[in-house]
Protein backbone atom coordinates (compact mmCIF):
# COMPACT_ATOMS: atom_id res chain seq x y z
CA UNK A 1 0.00 0.00 0.00
CA UNK A 2 0.97 3.45 -0.72
CA UNK A 3 2.30 5.69 2.35
CA UNK A 4 0.05 8.47 0.80
CA UNK A 5 -2.74 6.27 0.67
CA UNK A 6 -2.42 4.78 3.95
CA UNK A 7 -2.21 8.47 5.17
CA UNK A 8 -5.13 9.09 3.60
CA UNK A 9 -7.49 6.25 5.06
CA UNK A 10 -6.31 7.46 8.23
CA UNK A 11 -7.44 10.90 7.77
CA UNK A 12 -10.98 9.67 6.60
CA UNK A 13 -11.43 7.59 9.34
CA UNK A 14 -9.74 9.96 12.09
CA UNK A 15 -12.42 12.56 10.65
CA UNK A 16 -14.93 10.03 10.76
CA UNK A 17 -13.98 9.85 14.70
CA UNK A 18 -14.01 13.13 15.54
CA UNK A 19 -17.21 13.89 13.75
CA UNK A 20 -18.86 11.50 15.53
CA UNK A 21 -17.65 12.65 18.82
CA UNK A 22 -18.54 16.03 18.18
CA UNK A 23 -21.82 14.96 17.06
CA UNK A 24 -22.99 12.60 20.20
CA UNK A 25 -21.39 16.05 22.20
CA UNK A 26 -24.01 17.87 20.46
CA UNK A 27 -26.30 15.34 21.16
CA UNK A 28 -26.38 15.34 24.49
CA UNK A 29 -25.68 18.77 24.87
CA UNK A 30 -29.77 18.97 23.03
CA UNK A 31 -30.72 16.30 25.47
CA UNK A 32 -30.31 17.89 28.80
CA UNK A 33 -31.18 21.49 27.43
CA UNK A 34 -34.00 20.99 24.90
CA UNK A 35 -35.69 17.83 26.19
CA UNK A 36 -34.27 17.68 30.36
CA UNK A 37 -34.76 19.99 32.67
CA UNK A 38 -30.66 21.79 31.59
CA UNK A 39 -27.81 22.41 33.59
CA UNK A 40 -27.63 23.99 36.72
CA UNK A 41 -25.48 22.85 40.55
CA UNK A 42 -28.72 22.88 42.28
CA UNK A 43 -28.75 18.84 44.04
CA UNK A 44 -32.09 18.50 41.75
CA UNK A 45 -31.80 16.87 38.03
CA UNK A 46 -30.26 19.88 36.41
CA UNK A 47 -27.43 18.70 38.68
CA UNK A 48 -27.65 15.45 37.73
CA UNK A 49 -27.44 16.45 34.00
CA UNK A 50 -24.01 17.26 34.23
CA UNK A 51 -23.04 13.40 34.66
CA UNK A 52 -24.18 12.76 31.20
CA UNK A 53 -22.59 15.81 29.49
CA UNK A 54 -19.41 15.57 31.37
CA UNK A 55 -19.11 11.69 30.67
CA UNK A 56 -19.83 12.20 26.54
CA UNK A 57 -17.29 14.72 26.46
CA UNK A 58 -14.78 14.35 29.24
CA UNK A 59 -14.60 10.56 29.75
CA UNK A 60 -15.85 9.40 26.20
CA UNK A 61 -14.46 11.96 23.84
CA UNK A 62 -11.58 13.15 25.25
CA UNK A 63 -10.43 9.81 26.68
CA UNK A 64 -10.78 8.93 22.94
CA UNK A 65 -8.58 11.55 21.62
CA UNK A 66 -5.99 10.90 24.30
CA UNK A 67 -5.92 7.05 23.11
CA UNK A 68 -5.22 7.66 19.16
CA UNK A 69 -2.79 11.06 20.37
CA UNK A 70 0.25 9.27 18.77
CA UNK A 71 -1.62 8.47 15.66
CA UNK A 72 -1.54 11.88 14.25
CA UNK A 73 1.14 12.26 11.20
CA UNK A 74 1.35 16.12 12.11
CA UNK A 75 2.67 15.68 15.80
CA UNK A 76 5.36 13.08 14.94
CA UNK A 77 7.74 15.96 14.32
CA UNK A 78 7.44 16.61 18.28
CA UNK A 79 9.19 14.66 20.94
CA UNK A 80 7.95 11.61 21.86
CA UNK A 81 8.04 12.80 26.27
CA UNK A 82 5.48 16.28 24.65
CA UNK A 83 3.45 13.74 22.81
CA UNK A 84 3.45 11.46 26.03
CA UNK A 85 2.24 14.88 28.09
CA UNK A 86 -0.25 15.25 25.87
CA UNK A 87 -1.58 11.99 26.24
CA UNK A 88 -1.51 12.07 29.68
CA UNK A 89 -2.90 15.37 30.11
CA UNK A 90 -5.72 14.72 27.85
CA UNK A 91 -6.46 11.37 29.94
CA UNK A 92 -6.11 14.03 33.05
CA UNK A 93 -8.61 15.80 32.07
CA UNK A 94 -10.77 13.43 31.01
CA UNK A 95 -10.45 11.58 34.18
CA UNK A 96 -11.28 15.09 36.48
CA UNK A 97 -14.68 15.40 33.98
CA UNK A 98 -15.44 11.77 35.69
CA UNK A 99 -15.22 12.73 39.19
CA UNK A 100 -17.15 15.57 38.69
CA UNK A 101 -19.86 13.62 37.10
CA UNK A 102 -19.43 11.29 39.75
CA UNK A 103 -19.85 14.26 42.18
CA UNK A 104 -23.09 15.61 40.24
CA UNK A 105 -25.07 12.06 40.59
CA UNK A 106 -23.74 11.36 44.57
CA UNK A 107 -24.97 15.14 45.01
CA UNK A 108 -28.55 14.62 43.41
CA UNK A 109 -29.20 11.30 44.59
CA UNK A 110 -28.77 12.20 48.16
CA UNK A 111 -30.34 15.24 47.87
CA UNK A 112 -33.09 13.21 46.13
CA UNK A 113 -32.81 10.45 49.01
CA UNK A 114 -31.75 8.23 45.88
CA UNK A 115 -29.62 5.36 47.30
CA UNK A 116 -26.06 5.54 45.81
CA UNK A 117 -24.51 2.40 44.11
CA UNK A 118 -27.47 -0.19 43.69
CA UNK A 119 -27.14 -0.62 40.10
CA UNK A 120 -25.00 -2.65 38.00
CA UNK A 121 -23.84 0.60 35.93
CA UNK A 122 -22.94 2.54 39.09
CA UNK A 123 -20.74 -0.74 40.46
CA UNK A 124 -19.17 -1.21 37.06
CA UNK A 125 -19.11 2.75 36.66
CA UNK A 126 -16.99 3.31 39.79
CA UNK A 127 -14.93 0.14 38.90
CA UNK A 128 -13.99 1.79 35.53
CA UNK A 129 -13.19 5.15 36.89
CA UNK A 130 -10.86 3.45 40.23
CA UNK A 131 -8.95 1.44 37.46
CA UNK A 132 -8.99 4.63 35.27
CA UNK A 133 -7.36 6.43 37.92
CA UNK A 134 -5.24 3.60 38.72
CA UNK A 135 -3.99 3.12 35.01
CA UNK A 136 -2.98 7.27 34.94
CA UNK A 137 -0.48 6.46 37.95
CA UNK A 138 1.02 3.92 36.92
CA UNK A 139 0.99 5.49 33.59
CA UNK A 140 2.61 8.39 34.65
CA UNK A 141 5.25 5.90 36.66
CA UNK A 142 6.07 4.03 34.49
CA UNK A 143 6.56 6.03 30.69
CA UNK A 144 7.30 9.39 32.28
CA UNK A 145 9.28 9.35 35.00
CA UNK A 146 12.68 9.43 33.80
CA UNK A 147 14.62 6.49 36.34
CA UNK A 148 12.00 3.64 35.28
CA UNK A 149 14.18 0.86 33.84
CA UNK A 150 13.26 0.65 30.20
CA UNK A 151 12.76 -3.19 30.15
CA UNK A 152 10.13 -2.18 32.77
CA UNK A 153 8.44 0.11 30.27
CA UNK A 154 8.62 -2.71 27.95
CA UNK A 155 7.43 -5.60 29.50
CA UNK A 156 4.25 -2.91 30.69
CA UNK A 157 3.32 -1.22 27.64
CA UNK A 158 1.27 -4.68 26.53
CA UNK A 159 -0.95 -4.13 29.37
CA UNK A 160 -0.76 -0.53 29.52
CA UNK A 161 -2.74 -0.43 25.79
CA UNK A 162 -4.41 -3.31 26.51
CA UNK A 163 -5.77 -2.06 29.90
CA UNK A 164 -6.59 1.37 28.15
CA UNK A 165 -8.20 0.19 25.48
CA UNK A 166 -10.80 -2.66 27.40
CA UNK A 167 -10.97 0.51 29.89
CA UNK A 168 -12.05 2.81 27.18
CA UNK A 169 -14.76 0.13 25.54
CA UNK A 170 -15.52 -0.46 29.07
CA UNK A 171 -16.70 2.88 29.59
CA UNK A 172 -18.72 3.03 26.88
CA UNK A 173 -20.93 0.15 27.73
CA UNK A 174 -21.25 1.92 31.10
CA UNK A 175 -22.72 4.47 28.96
CA UNK A 176 -24.97 2.88 27.01
CA UNK A 177 -26.48 1.30 30.31
CA UNK A 178 -26.79 4.84 31.67
CA UNK A 179 -28.74 6.02 29.11
CA UNK A 180 -31.39 2.90 29.50
CA UNK A 181 -31.31 3.48 33.09
CA UNK A 182 -32.56 7.40 32.12
CA UNK A 183 -35.00 6.73 29.82
CA UNK A 184 -36.76 4.32 31.89
CA UNK A 185 -36.60 5.86 34.91
CA UNK A 186 -37.11 9.68 32.93
CA UNK A 187 -39.56 9.39 30.74
CA UNK A 188 -43.37 8.89 31.88
CA UNK A 189 -46.26 9.40 30.09
CA UNK A 190 -45.39 8.71 27.00
CA UNK A 191 -43.04 5.69 29.13
CA UNK A 192 -39.71 4.76 27.02
CA UNK A 193 -41.99 1.60 25.27
CA UNK A 194 -44.06 4.26 23.90
CA UNK A 195 -40.67 5.64 21.98
CA UNK A 196 -41.43 9.10 22.33
CA UNK A 197 -39.10 11.73 20.12
CA UNK A 198 -36.68 11.90 23.07
CA UNK A 199 -36.47 8.19 22.82
CA UNK A 200 -35.06 8.06 19.70
CA UNK A 201 -32.88 11.20 19.99
CA UNK A 202 -31.10 9.14 23.03
CA UNK A 203 -30.83 6.47 21.25
CA UNK A 204 -29.11 7.32 18.40
CA UNK A 205 -26.91 9.06 20.69
CA UNK A 206 -26.31 5.58 22.12
CA UNK A 207 -25.62 4.36 19.04
CA UNK A 208 -23.40 7.36 18.00
CA UNK A 209 -21.21 6.48 20.95
CA UNK A 210 -20.96 2.87 19.91
CA UNK A 211 -19.77 3.63 16.25
CA UNK A 212 -17.44 6.66 17.56
CA UNK A 213 -15.84 3.52 20.37
CA UNK A 214 -15.10 1.18 17.32
CA UNK A 215 -13.59 4.01 15.82
CA UNK A 216 -11.00 4.60 17.81
CA UNK A 217 -9.97 1.36 18.79
CA UNK A 218 -9.77 0.54 15.02
CA UNK A 219 -6.93 3.39 14.65
CA UNK A 220 -5.18 2.53 17.68
CA UNK A 221 -4.84 -0.86 16.40
CA UNK A 222 -4.14 -0.61 12.84
CA UNK A 223 0.19 -1.11 13.06
CA UNK A 224 0.45 1.08 9.91
CA UNK A 225 -1.24 3.81 11.85
CA UNK A 226 1.26 3.60 14.33
CA UNK A 227 4.23 6.78 15.26
CA UNK A 228 7.29 5.26 13.26
CA UNK A 229 9.30 5.39 16.13
CA UNK A 230 6.46 2.98 17.95
CA UNK A 231 6.52 0.43 15.20
CA UNK A 232 9.95 -0.67 16.37
CA UNK A 233 8.88 -1.64 19.86
CA UNK A 234 5.64 -3.13 18.65
CA UNK A 235 7.41 -5.59 16.21
CA UNK A 236 9.76 -6.57 18.88
CA UNK A 237 6.67 -7.04 21.11
CA UNK A 238 4.53 -8.91 18.59
CA UNK A 239 7.81 -11.19 17.82
CA UNK A 240 6.77 -12.86 20.63
CA UNK A 241 8.28 -11.90 24.18
CA UNK A 242 11.85 -10.80 24.24
CA UNK A 243 12.74 -12.94 21.66
CA UNK A 244 15.22 -11.77 19.25
CA UNK A 245 14.13 -11.62 15.68
CA UNK A 246 15.66 -8.82 14.59
CA UNK A 247 18.61 -10.58 13.07
CA UNK A 248 16.62 -13.81 10.83
CA UNK A 249 13.55 -13.12 8.15
CA UNK A 250 10.44 -12.50 11.67
CA UNK A 251 8.39 -14.96 10.04
CA UNK A 252 11.02 -17.92 10.00
CA UNK A 253 11.56 -16.60 13.70
CA UNK A 254 8.67 -17.18 14.66
CA UNK A 255 8.55 -20.89 14.00
CA UNK A 256 12.11 -22.06 15.48
CA UNK A 257 11.50 -23.21 18.60
CA UNK A 258 14.75 -22.09 20.16
CA UNK A 259 14.11 -18.45 20.15
CA UNK A 260 13.47 -18.15 23.87
CA UNK A 261 16.68 -16.01 24.55
CA UNK A 262 16.52 -12.87 26.19
CA UNK A 263 16.81 -9.48 24.10
CA UNK A 264 20.17 -9.34 23.14
CA UNK A 265 22.23 -6.62 24.27
CA UNK A 266 22.42 -5.52 20.18
CA UNK A 267 18.52 -5.18 21.00
CA UNK A 268 18.49 -3.65 23.90
CA UNK A 269 20.82 -1.15 23.10
CA UNK A 270 18.61 -0.10 20.02
CA UNK A 271 15.60 0.09 22.77
CA UNK A 272 17.44 2.12 24.75
CA UNK A 273 18.61 4.66 21.89
CA UNK A 274 14.97 4.93 20.71
CA UNK A 275 13.65 5.76 24.52
CA UNK A 276 16.69 8.00 24.56
CA UNK A 277 15.81 9.52 21.15
CA UNK A 278 12.45 10.00 22.00
CA UNK A 279 12.77 11.48 25.32
CA UNK B 1 10.58 -15.84 27.90
CA UNK B 2 10.75 -19.60 28.26
CA UNK B 3 8.09 -20.94 26.17
CA UNK B 4 6.99 -23.46 28.63
CA UNK B 5 6.48 -20.68 30.54
CA UNK B 6 4.38 -18.88 27.73
CA UNK B 7 2.36 -21.99 27.89
CA UNK B 8 1.76 -22.03 31.82
CA UNK B 9 0.46 -18.59 31.60
CA UNK B 10 -1.81 -18.94 28.41
CA UNK B 11 -3.45 -22.18 30.49
CA UNK B 12 -3.95 -20.44 33.62
CA UNK B 13 -5.34 -17.67 31.43
CA UNK B 14 -7.49 -19.70 29.49
CA UNK B 15 -8.65 -21.82 32.61
CA UNK B 16 -9.92 -18.41 34.28
CA UNK B 17 -12.27 -17.96 31.58
CA UNK B 18 -13.93 -21.14 30.96
CA UNK B 19 -13.80 -20.74 34.66
CA UNK B 20 -15.59 -17.46 34.66
CA UNK B 21 -17.82 -17.98 31.96
CA UNK B 22 -19.32 -21.17 33.22
CA UNK B 23 -19.93 -19.36 36.54
CA UNK B 24 -21.76 -16.91 34.35
CA UNK B 25 -23.94 -19.88 33.14
CA UNK B 26 -24.38 -20.78 36.32
CA UNK B 27 -25.35 -17.75 37.35
CA UNK B 28 -28.15 -17.08 35.09
CA UNK B 29 -29.66 -20.69 35.40
CA UNK B 30 -29.72 -20.06 39.07
CA UNK B 31 -31.23 -16.24 38.43
CA UNK B 32 -33.90 -17.92 36.31
CA UNK B 33 -34.92 -21.00 37.79
CA UNK B 34 -34.28 -19.64 41.69
CA UNK B 35 -35.28 -16.27 41.56
CA UNK B 36 -37.73 -15.51 38.48
CA UNK B 37 -39.82 -17.78 36.47
CA UNK B 38 -38.00 -20.61 35.41
CA UNK B 39 -38.39 -21.98 31.86
CA UNK B 40 -41.01 -22.94 29.38
CA UNK B 41 -41.69 -21.57 26.20
CA UNK B 42 -45.23 -20.55 27.49
CA UNK B 43 -45.44 -17.16 25.98
CA UNK B 44 -44.96 -15.47 29.16
CA UNK B 45 -42.39 -14.43 31.47
CA UNK B 46 -40.52 -18.39 31.94
CA UNK B 47 -40.28 -18.20 27.89
CA UNK B 48 -38.95 -14.51 28.08
CA UNK B 49 -35.90 -16.50 30.81
CA UNK B 50 -35.14 -18.22 27.92
CA UNK B 51 -33.57 -15.13 26.31
CA UNK B 52 -30.58 -14.28 29.10
CA UNK B 53 -29.86 -17.68 29.21
CA UNK B 54 -29.20 -18.47 25.77
CA UNK B 55 -27.61 -15.22 25.47
CA UNK B 56 -25.31 -15.89 28.16
CA UNK B 57 -24.66 -19.97 27.20
CA UNK B 58 -24.30 -18.94 23.42
CA UNK B 59 -23.81 -15.34 22.33
CA UNK B 60 -21.34 -15.33 25.49
CA UNK B 61 -19.93 -18.40 26.54
CA UNK B 62 -19.46 -20.22 22.57
CA UNK B 63 -19.13 -17.08 20.68
CA UNK B 64 -15.82 -16.28 22.79
CA UNK B 65 -14.58 -19.79 23.07
CA UNK B 66 -14.93 -20.05 19.25
CA UNK B 67 -12.70 -16.71 19.17
CA UNK B 68 -9.96 -18.67 21.03
CA UNK B 69 -10.55 -22.12 19.81
CA UNK B 70 -7.00 -21.73 17.84
CA UNK B 71 -4.86 -20.20 20.58
CA UNK B 72 -5.41 -24.30 22.35
CA UNK B 73 -1.93 -26.03 21.93
CA UNK B 74 -3.57 -29.64 22.35
CA UNK B 75 -5.54 -28.12 18.80
CA UNK B 76 -1.80 -27.36 17.26
CA UNK B 77 -1.49 -30.79 15.73
CA UNK B 78 -4.65 -30.58 13.69
CA UNK B 79 -4.66 -29.29 10.17
CA UNK B 80 -6.03 -25.23 10.23
CA UNK B 81 -9.39 -26.64 7.82
CA UNK B 82 -10.83 -28.95 11.00
CA UNK B 83 -9.91 -25.83 13.15
CA UNK B 84 -11.60 -23.42 10.81
CA UNK B 85 -14.43 -25.98 10.67
CA UNK B 86 -14.33 -25.86 14.64
CA UNK B 87 -14.44 -22.28 14.82
CA UNK B 88 -17.10 -21.63 12.04
CA UNK B 89 -19.39 -24.41 13.79
CA UNK B 90 -19.33 -22.93 17.56
CA UNK B 91 -20.06 -19.61 15.89
CA UNK B 92 -23.01 -21.18 14.11
CA UNK B 93 -24.11 -22.61 17.73
CA UNK B 94 -23.68 -19.79 19.04
CA UNK B 95 -25.89 -18.01 16.43
CA UNK B 96 -28.83 -20.15 16.60
CA UNK B 97 -28.74 -19.53 20.17
CA UNK B 98 -29.34 -16.31 19.88
CA UNK B 99 -31.49 -16.92 17.33
CA UNK B 100 -33.91 -18.42 19.33
CA UNK B 101 -33.12 -16.29 22.35
CA UNK B 102 -34.65 -12.99 19.97
CA UNK B 103 -37.13 -15.29 19.51
CA UNK B 104 -38.50 -15.69 23.09
CA UNK B 105 -38.38 -11.89 23.59
CA UNK B 106 -40.75 -11.44 20.70
CA UNK B 107 -42.72 -14.21 21.65
CA UNK B 108 -43.14 -12.97 25.18
CA UNK B 109 -43.57 -9.23 24.31
CA UNK B 110 -46.04 -10.09 21.74
CA UNK B 111 -48.19 -12.17 24.17
CA UNK B 112 -47.91 -9.84 26.68
CA UNK B 113 -48.45 -6.83 24.39
CA UNK B 114 -45.67 -5.01 25.47
CA UNK B 115 -44.04 -3.40 21.86
CA UNK B 116 -40.87 -4.38 20.39
CA UNK B 117 -37.68 -2.66 19.41
CA UNK B 118 -37.95 0.78 21.69
CA UNK B 119 -34.99 0.49 23.66
CA UNK B 120 -31.63 0.70 22.91
CA UNK B 121 -30.92 -2.34 24.42
CA UNK B 122 -32.86 -4.17 21.46
CA UNK B 123 -31.59 -1.56 18.32
CA UNK B 124 -27.98 -2.52 19.40
CA UNK B 125 -28.81 -5.99 20.22
CA UNK B 126 -30.46 -6.57 16.58
CA UNK B 127 -27.73 -4.70 15.16
CA UNK B 128 -25.11 -7.01 16.48
CA UNK B 129 -27.30 -10.20 15.39
CA UNK B 130 -27.59 -8.77 11.80
CA UNK B 131 -23.75 -7.90 11.63
CA UNK B 132 -22.71 -11.53 13.63
CA UNK B 133 -24.59 -12.64 10.94
CA UNK B 134 -22.72 -10.76 8.42
CA UNK B 135 -19.50 -11.62 9.98
CA UNK B 136 -20.49 -15.67 9.86
CA UNK B 137 -21.48 -15.80 5.96
CA UNK B 138 -18.27 -13.19 5.14
CA UNK B 139 -16.16 -15.54 7.14
CA UNK B 140 -16.79 -19.40 5.65
CA UNK B 141 -16.95 -17.15 1.95
CA UNK B 142 -13.76 -15.88 2.74
CA UNK B 143 -11.82 -18.54 4.39
CA UNK B 144 -13.88 -21.96 3.80
CA UNK B 145 -14.33 -22.05 0.28
CA UNK B 146 -11.05 -22.87 -1.03
CA UNK B 147 -11.78 -20.74 -4.63
CA UNK B 148 -11.16 -17.35 -2.56
CA UNK B 149 -7.83 -16.03 -3.92
CA UNK B 150 -5.18 -15.73 -1.20
CA UNK B 151 -4.75 -12.08 -1.48
CA UNK B 152 -8.40 -11.67 -0.57
CA UNK B 153 -7.90 -13.80 2.67
CA UNK B 154 -5.07 -11.83 3.64
CA UNK B 155 -6.47 -8.23 2.99
CA UNK B 156 -10.09 -9.20 4.80
CA UNK B 157 -8.27 -10.90 7.87
CA UNK B 158 -7.41 -7.65 9.96
CA UNK B 159 -11.13 -6.48 9.33
CA UNK B 160 -12.63 -10.35 10.58
CA UNK B 161 -10.29 -10.60 13.74
CA UNK B 162 -11.57 -6.70 14.61
CA UNK B 163 -15.05 -7.55 13.25
CA UNK B 164 -15.13 -10.48 15.25
CA UNK B 165 -13.69 -8.72 18.34
CA UNK B 166 -15.75 -5.67 18.48
CA UNK B 167 -18.99 -7.69 18.00
CA UNK B 168 -17.65 -9.63 20.99
CA UNK B 169 -17.25 -6.73 23.50
CA UNK B 170 -20.34 -5.09 21.75
CA UNK B 171 -22.92 -8.12 22.77
CA UNK B 172 -21.32 -8.41 26.31
CA UNK B 173 -22.02 -4.19 26.37
CA UNK B 174 -25.55 -5.22 25.37
CA UNK B 175 -26.40 -8.02 27.74
CA UNK B 176 -25.38 -5.50 30.82
CA UNK B 177 -27.70 -3.24 29.27
CA UNK B 178 -30.67 -5.87 29.24
CA UNK B 179 -29.98 -6.67 32.72
CA UNK B 180 -30.04 -3.45 33.65
CA UNK B 181 -33.86 -3.34 32.14
CA UNK B 182 -34.60 -6.85 33.36
CA UNK B 183 -33.60 -5.58 37.07
CA UNK B 184 -35.66 -2.35 37.19
CA UNK B 185 -39.00 -3.71 35.44
CA UNK B 186 -38.73 -7.02 36.80
CA UNK B 187 -38.25 -6.57 40.40
CA UNK B 188 -41.05 -4.81 42.72
CA UNK B 189 -40.89 -4.29 45.93
CA UNK B 190 -38.33 -4.41 46.97
CA UNK B 191 -37.01 -2.53 43.91
CA UNK B 192 -33.73 -2.53 42.17
CA UNK B 193 -32.58 0.40 44.33
CA UNK B 194 -33.34 -1.35 47.58
CA UNK B 195 -30.82 -3.54 46.38
CA UNK B 196 -32.18 -7.05 47.30
CA UNK B 197 -30.76 -10.28 47.12
CA UNK B 198 -31.67 -10.85 43.47
CA UNK B 199 -30.14 -7.42 42.16
CA UNK B 200 -26.79 -8.49 43.83
CA UNK B 201 -26.97 -11.72 42.62
CA UNK B 202 -27.25 -10.54 39.23
CA UNK B 203 -25.44 -7.34 39.25
CA UNK B 204 -22.39 -9.99 40.06
CA UNK B 205 -23.44 -11.97 36.85
CA UNK B 206 -22.98 -8.81 34.76
CA UNK B 207 -19.63 -8.28 36.23
CA UNK B 208 -18.54 -12.04 35.60
CA UNK B 209 -19.39 -11.73 32.11
CA UNK B 210 -17.23 -8.18 31.55
CA UNK B 211 -14.42 -10.22 33.43
CA UNK B 212 -15.16 -13.43 30.95
CA UNK B 213 -15.00 -11.10 28.37
CA UNK B 214 -11.95 -9.16 29.15
CA UNK B 215 -10.22 -12.58 29.24
CA UNK B 216 -11.12 -13.48 26.10
CA UNK B 217 -10.42 -10.22 24.43
CA UNK B 218 -6.54 -10.62 26.13
CA UNK B 219 -5.98 -14.53 25.12
CA UNK B 220 -7.09 -13.10 21.38
CA UNK B 221 -4.71 -10.53 21.15
CA UNK B 222 -1.93 -11.85 22.34
CA UNK B 223 0.96 -12.57 19.59
CA UNK B 224 2.88 -15.19 21.37
CA UNK B 225 -0.42 -17.20 21.87
CA UNK B 226 -1.45 -17.78 18.34
CA UNK B 227 -0.87 -20.96 16.93
CA UNK B 228 2.57 -20.82 15.34
CA UNK B 229 1.20 -20.84 11.71
CA UNK B 230 -0.63 -18.03 11.83
CA UNK B 231 2.49 -15.91 13.46
CA UNK B 232 3.84 -15.55 9.88
CA UNK B 233 0.61 -14.08 8.20
CA UNK B 234 0.41 -12.07 11.80
CA UNK B 235 3.80 -10.54 11.18
CA UNK B 236 3.72 -10.08 7.56
CA UNK B 237 0.76 -7.85 8.68
CA UNK B 238 2.01 -6.16 11.30
CA UNK B 239 4.60 -4.74 9.40
CA UNK B 240 2.42 -2.62 7.73
CA UNK B 241 0.18 -3.72 5.10
CA UNK B 242 1.92 -5.10 2.44
CA UNK B 243 5.47 -4.35 3.15
CA UNK B 244 8.16 -6.58 2.52
CA UNK B 245 9.95 -7.22 5.60
CA UNK B 246 11.26 -10.60 5.22
CA UNK B 247 14.80 -9.70 4.13
CA UNK B 248 16.12 -6.72 6.18
CA UNK B 249 15.55 -6.64 10.40
CA UNK B 250 11.95 -6.01 10.87
CA UNK B 251 12.81 -3.27 13.58
CA UNK B 252 14.66 -0.67 10.45
CA UNK B 253 12.53 -1.78 7.57
CA UNK B 254 9.52 0.01 9.81
CA UNK B 255 11.76 3.26 9.48
CA UNK B 256 12.54 3.01 5.88
CA UNK B 257 10.52 5.48 3.91
CA UNK B 258 10.44 3.88 0.53
CA UNK B 259 9.16 0.56 2.19
CA UNK B 260 6.06 1.11 -0.10
CA UNK B 261 6.64 -1.95 -2.38
CA UNK B 262 3.73 -4.47 -2.89
CA UNK B 263 4.44 -7.49 -1.36
CA UNK B 264 7.13 -9.71 -3.45
CA UNK B 265 6.66 -12.83 -5.53
CA UNK B 266 8.90 -14.28 -2.49
CA UNK B 267 6.34 -13.28 0.00
CA UNK B 268 3.24 -14.08 -1.84
CA UNK B 269 4.69 -17.36 -2.65
CA UNK B 270 5.22 -18.39 1.14
CA UNK B 271 1.96 -17.08 1.86
CA UNK B 272 0.91 -19.58 -0.56
CA UNK B 273 2.94 -22.52 0.52
CA UNK B 274 1.14 -21.66 4.41
CA UNK B 275 -1.96 -21.29 3.18
CA UNK B 276 -2.17 -24.88 1.25
CA UNK B 277 -0.46 -26.38 4.21
CA UNK B 278 -2.52 -25.25 6.52
CA UNK B 279 -6.21 -26.07 4.30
Amino acid sequence: MMATENRREFLLVFSAAVFLGLLSITFVLIWVLQYREGLAWDGALAEFNWHPVLIVTGFIFLHGIAIIVYRLPWTWQCSKLTMKFIHAGLHLVAFICAVIAMVAVFDFHNGGKIPNMYSLHSWLGLTALILYCLQLVLGVGMFLIPITPVTWRAAFMPLHVFGGLSLFGSVIAVALMGITEKLIFGLNNPKYKDLPPEAIFTNVLGLLLVVFGILILWIATRPSWKRPSDQILHTLHTNGGGEDNTKVSPALAQLSDGADAEPSADVRRRINKFDDQTN
